[in-house]
């Protein structure tokens, strides 16, 4: 994407909404495009040489995905996307939970795929309870330690957060969750942009992840599952991915995936780096411009990408709306919107619903460069001052 | 593709698999690209225009879906494929039922991904019931008449067999269902290159769509909702869907989707006769080739691309392994390849295991030639001579 002139002149718009989603890296399409035209055979026709090759490709996928957060190829299934993963992970680890575990934990700011289906499972006899975090929205470490016991089946804490950014403390949650047999989903949606994963570290059993997040195409997710883990399915097929989850494995898109995770374990590293320098120049343009604004989120453990700032006096929506069409900035989680309730990740942190409401959320990934941060920057402050009348 | 030379020299494989997957359409790859690299923003974004953008674009998909099947666009909601529909459909209706309705029939051919949840649904307290059909792989109407009552929640029927193409009486199956006020759902996973649907001149509440069986993308399809028809989700997340089916939309896959419906609204009429032209010929040559060659599905109500046969005295999965790599027929239905249980469609048919085990299903398409059946069914008629040990 090029940057938008700063005068009135034609030009593309700055996208900075990655963690609603991500382009698709041309690398990833070329990878993909072969598998529509030729490879189109079922990858589950076990008896033809057509469909050997693209069964082949799709655990070259696999193989891939693997890889990129330490697991072996077999504890890899695909979904269609984080969505029906962390739906899978939830549903999936309470209801083959023995009958002694009738209790989830979830912390306060998961997505709302991890919050609807566990919130679902109270009307299957099962007591839901949210765990707390503080104002940078990092859970409560002492509150997940008081509510664990034996009778819980599951916790589910996120890697890194949607809105905020901030990057949980997943490793600790495992531990305590260990000590009580319960088992440990994390949601990874946002992950591998922001951190190395690597599923032993994190010591989880079920971990979530989306393509799209992570300049993947859409369509397609996968879910971790430590090998011995037990989940029911949600539906019911064919037998594929062990029976796990039923339906024809979409080849184009697993080998996206494939791709996409083969060029973050080459280059996450340095692209973390070069993505995080562009937020810190964001950052402080924005903080220079806007007086009083307020960056959110762990100051030392946040997503490279993430810059969620709290505009006092501008109605967020109205600030995003006046930017149309020239910059994709978000004001909540893309998934949630249409709801005109506030962020429930904002309020879980603490603000009020009239700060929440004045919060907008910059994703900056692969295809930023310094001159559109640079821009946003001026106009968001412009917009800013329009708003509280001073412009 | 192209046509195999009759030598040994090199060339193509001849795809004849239409049924486990289709070649996605030129002019769908071409639908699809520029929402991979450029439309690549959340459809859910509300806040911006790359993502009004992204949302326009799979809400005319929505359309051109909904108007290959006679629908309205809101009665349209997008799956991962037939799979999730047709789960969808069964367990969502099923559990929505009042309580007074806890039976549910599902036809003996139907496919793994209808019986697989209706016999799930035994677990959740409802009584599942398989309606028998005759040599032809016709449902009993009779049959359907005597086990229909004010008990049964649903009723699941469907539209073209995958394995021996049979047209299904689904019209007639759901006039006798709404005299009991059942719910009937259709599997029409692939009809839409085997016959024109239309959502009310069937009657039917829900109806599965594939588009990886109509040239269009693997990874996306629809389940039609007849409107007022009450559903309770699989999963649970940002309220996509209409809250039916939580999850991003995948843009290009919903696009691809669109622009393989319009394809088949323009050209199906005349690419069913073209198919059918093929698969007559197809069935000509092999019968002439193979003495004692028995055709199945129902003569006169058969998917135009489909020709299942049976050949006494050759094992089909040893003659369709003898064919590699040069031609990719089936044995059976691929989601259940790896199974070694002979197909349950051609058991339920009445035929015995020997000859369920003597089937190749040959799947005709929009890609292939009068050359490529010509030489299939040289192929196929010398390795069945061998087989037979008369070659």
């Amino acid at each position: 994407m090029g940057v938008v002139p700063p005068g009135d002149g034609p030009g593309r718009a700055i996208y900075l909404d990655h963690h609603g989603s991500t382009p698709t890296d041309p690398r990833v399409v070329a990878a993909m495009l072969p598998y529509f035209v030729e490879g189109y055979a079922n990858p589950h026709a076990a008896e033809h040489a057509a469909g050997w090759s693209a069964a082949g490709a799709v655990e070259a996928a696999r193989a891939l995905i693997a890889a990129l957060v330490g697991a072996e190829p077999e504890e890899i299934f695909f979904t269609s996307g984080a969505t029906e993963a962390n739906n899978l992970a939830v549903l999936g680890a309470a209801r083959a939970a023995g009958s002694g575990r009738r209790r989830v934990l979830v912390g306060a700011t998961e997505h709302s795929a991890v919050l609807g289906p566990a919130f679902a499972l109270a009307d299957e006899g099962f007591t839901v309870e949210r765990l707390p975090v503080d104002g940078a929205g990092r859970l409560d470490l002492g509150a997940v330690r008081a509510r664990l016991g034996p009778d819980v089946a599951l916790v589910s804490a996120m890697l890194a957060n949607n809105e905020v950014g901030t990057i949980g403390p997943v490793a600790e949650v495992a531990a305590l969750a260990a000590e009580q047999g319960a088992l440990v989903h994390t949601d990874a949606a946002q992950a591998p942009c922001a951190v190395p994963i690597d599923v032993d570290a994190l010591g989880v059993d079920l971990l979530s992840l989306s393509a799209h997040k992570a300049c993947g195409p859409k369509g397609v997710g996968a879910l971790f599952v430590r090998r011995g883990t037990r989940l029911r399915p949600l539906a019911h097929g064919g037998g594929q991915e062990g029976g796990l989850r039923p339906g024809t494995v979409p080849t184009p898109l697993a080998v996206g995936f494939g791709e996409a995770c083969r060029i973050l374990s080459a280059e996450g590293s340095q692209e973390r780096a070069r993505v995080a320098a562009l937020r810190d120049r964001l950052q402080e343009r924005l903080l220079a411009a806007v007086p009083g604004a307020r960056v959110l989120g762990a100051p030392g453990a946040r997503h490279p990408g993430n810059l969620s700032v709290l505009f006092p006096g501008c109605d967020a929506d109205a600030l995003v709306g006046s930017l149309q069409p020239g910059l994709a900035v978000a004001t909540g989680a893309a998934c949630s919107s249409g709801t005109p309730s506030p962020s429930h990740v904002l309020l879980a942190m603490g603000l009020s619903v009239g700060e929440a409401n004045s919060v907008v959320r910059f994703g900056i990934g692969r295809g930023n460069t310094e001159g559109e941060v640079e821009h946003a920057a001026r106009v968001v402050g412009r917009a800013c001052r329009v708003l509280r009348g001073v412009g």
